[in-house]
């Protein structure tokens, strides 16, 4: 499948081998595809994600990103996935599916960085309202990256990932893709004000990291 | 041990009964302990609860409830758990513990109830504010009543439940009688300032409550 990530930072890096590796032509959208040597928090300089990848990976622009992929992944920084968005054109490329893997942090207050979202401030709802013809599917928010796309490697692949979306259609195509991951738990929250559930976790999550000292954690809804 | 619970419903009267159980010294506190034939949302009357529970089961006002404690449960709702604390005058019972259970929910914009907590709002630290001298611990609040008190009841107990406080020695109370209920995994994520990551789940737990069309759900942390 084609895809595109709006995002070039750890998160997208990480989703970006992971599509490559699974055989999907992949554009990696980035604010100047110029700036290959750039120094990013968390995560290689794209220069070293291009060689450490694989020969196909290909970054490009927010722009081109969202021109090539059927499918679409906003991989930015939650607090910036709007006006990337808006960089990427994202409002002419039509119907296209939209994974928003984006939590809105704030670093401003030092450590822990503190989830922005509530019951008033949803990011995937934004998006949607911004963007009314993406189908936009709120998923993996909730864990970090080398968890996302390797639920295996974390206690046998025994949790939970989230989806929450309005078209029904959009998510059983964002189930697809979270199975070939490895991921057997999908929790299909409800339409995309659910997404508040997920966002909100954010809170807890960042607590869950500080008290394990780990970021290779996640939930597993026990019912 | 004496407990006193401040709060008659659902989570009042399950926790009650079951600390009764287990054989400590118990007052449930309410607003109006006259009127025990009130109909409560989702729990018995006073009276019914009385008469399921032991003879021993003692309902008393809030400040009695609070004065009989050597522990204390806030098991109101969030909206009026500081009003309900100021009534059982707790700033003049001394350097109790306080286990706070409760979550800030707003049911006036229909189904699903909305989580009001944020970064900007958690109710813990809204009491340990209010309430200088009480050993603020919050607890259990991400779990429905029943699974609360009888962990082993979901799951075979496999999951997690949390603790937040200021004080050690509180936490160690919490968690000794956490373990008595058949906890097994207690994560304690730090100080009082980490229970917004609990209350912010509450959002989570909403969510997961109407996906799975059961309260008979938590959440493992696997790590």
């Amino acid at each position: 499948m084609k895809i595109g990530i709006i995002g070039s930072g750890a998160v997208a890096q990480t989703l970006g081998k992971r599509l490559i590796g699974l055989g999907h032509d992949l554009v990696l959208g980035t604010r100047d595809p110029d700036k290959l040597d750039d120094k990013k928090m968390f995560a290689a300089t794209l220069r070293e994600w291009k060689s450490q990848t694989d020969e196909r990976a290909r970054v490009g622009t927010f722009k081109e990103a969202a021109a090539h992929g059927e499918l679409l992944i906003n991989a930015t920084a939650g607090e910036v996935s709007l006006d990337a968005l808006k960089l990427a054109a994202a409002d002419k490329v039509g119907a296209k599916v939209l994974i928003d893997v984006a939590n809105e942090l704030d670093h401003s207050k030092g450590m822990p960085p503190r989830a922005l979202a509530s019951q008033e401030r949803c990011l995937a709802e934004k998006i949607q309202a911004a963007f009314p013809h993406l189908k936009v599917v709120k998923s993996l928010n909730t864990i970090g990256a080398p968890v996302m796309v390797d639920p295996k490697a974390l206690g046998g692949g025994d949790h939970t990932v989230f989806v929450s979306g309005n078209d029904a259609d959009a998510k059983a195509t964002v189930v697809a893709l979270l199975k070939s991951f490895g991921w057997t738990d999908v929790l299909d929250l409800g339409d995309l004000s659910s997404a508040r559930g997920p966002e909100m976790y954010m809170g807890m999550w960042i607590r869950l990291w500080g008290a394990t000292k780990t970021p290779m954690l996640n939930i597993k809804v026990v019912r």
